[in-house]
């Protein structure tokens, strides 16, 4: 078990917004995905799409998730989205906090697999490689 | 307490999958969101348009959800969502279930607060009507 | 040249809606694309996906657009969608046409490749097979 | 008649992109939408929600847009989108010219309508603020 968490900023945008004039909640999922994608390329030094050029990895699809949402954040602001991870042995956990000017606005939590593809071409889980959770310590 | 759901079909579509091939999940939560709008307006005969017009409401903002993902789904696959709900006094729970060829792919549960908004404007909290209650007995 | 048309209905839903209340125009283009797919599947009888599979085809890709917005829609709309086509040899032009109630909301144009991967992998231009034209006409 | 600039970079996110594993196009009209709102607050000073606030504004709807693809973007890109506007009177012209790498890879017109809400309600054009138009020369 290992823990490494990184931050992002990110500016909420009108499109992200609905007619109650704040955030359609699905765009948070986009955001948190994206945080997911940050954190292990500031730990890798390369993005994703490198990822699948580089390592045993074919993604990391999601088995279950769970957020709360506590304040409502609006177009115009930037938040803060610090995201942390603890590995398993083929899977992985995320924690999420989103905040705005220090005050936590949502947090997620995510279960995902790391997957490589099988010879028919199948996604199959796979161990996090020991390169991947070297770059983590 | 009372329960009642409602069943519809949602196309998968290319713009929803990412290049694994597979649907996006954060599009789940969009479909879901539609899915709950489809149950109310269901129940009320009305769209949730013309709820905000007739009814002492001003949305149903999201407190937490939940979701499983056990079965990816692609683009050109017509998928089954059932979603129901179980009403307390100012927030109800919904649950949705979503399936391909009647096997089950994913799985969310949302809480939802009935909201007002108060003279300043502010989305307060707010007892589900009871002309909305009687529609879903 | 040939032309062909296909119409369906859209529920415009809240999470397409900005916060002024009207649809985000980028949902328009989401829109266009399920139609274009649409058009297809319905002249030749299979969805996007099964075409990747039985056909000479990897894709349509956009070389251009051009849409006006006369009128917005809001959501709990049912929107009307025609959307024809006249091929070329290597391409072809959509139309769509966005309707509420008989009147035009928005219309748009694309010019979109026919493609086909090359041995490295490549999208690159290809005639629109033969078998496709004939199910236009 | 004016024209000013502004210059931003973007990162396209895996879930942006399509089966084909490059941009689904109406993400671009997103990150457009999104440059011409940071084109007036680099202008401005001020984000679009608190152009709301204070000044004689109730949105810019989109009349008509026009755009090219000339070169596909993937997950993990860092474009630059270069964003200017011409002014009319009631109305103002957007060019983007959305570059990876010096490579343009898409660019994009808009033209929208300066509106503000009558005693209605209704949105209606409404010539540009001078105090605006100001802070553009």
């Amino acid at each position: 078990m290992t823990a490494f968490s990184n931050t992002r900023t990110v500016r909420i945008e009108w499109g992200d917004c609905d007619p109650a004039g704040i955030i359609f909640y699905p765009r948070y999922f986009e955001i948190f995905d994206a945080s997911t994608a940050a954190l292990f390329e500031r730990a890798l030094g390369i993005t994703k799409f490198e990822m699948f050029k580089t390592l045993e990895f074919s993604g990391w699809p999601l088995v279950r998730t769970q957020a709360r949402f506590l304040k409502p954040t609006r177009f115009g602001d930037d938040v803060t989205v610090e995201t942390s991870v603890k590995f398993g042995r083929a899977s992985f956990d995320i924690e999420h906090k989103l905040s705005l000017k220090g005050e936590l606005c949502a947090e997620c939590s995510e279960k995902r697999v790391w997957t490589l593809r099988d010879a028919g071409g199948q996604l199959k889980s796979h161990p996090v490689p020991n390169e991947v959770l070297a770059k983590f310590r």
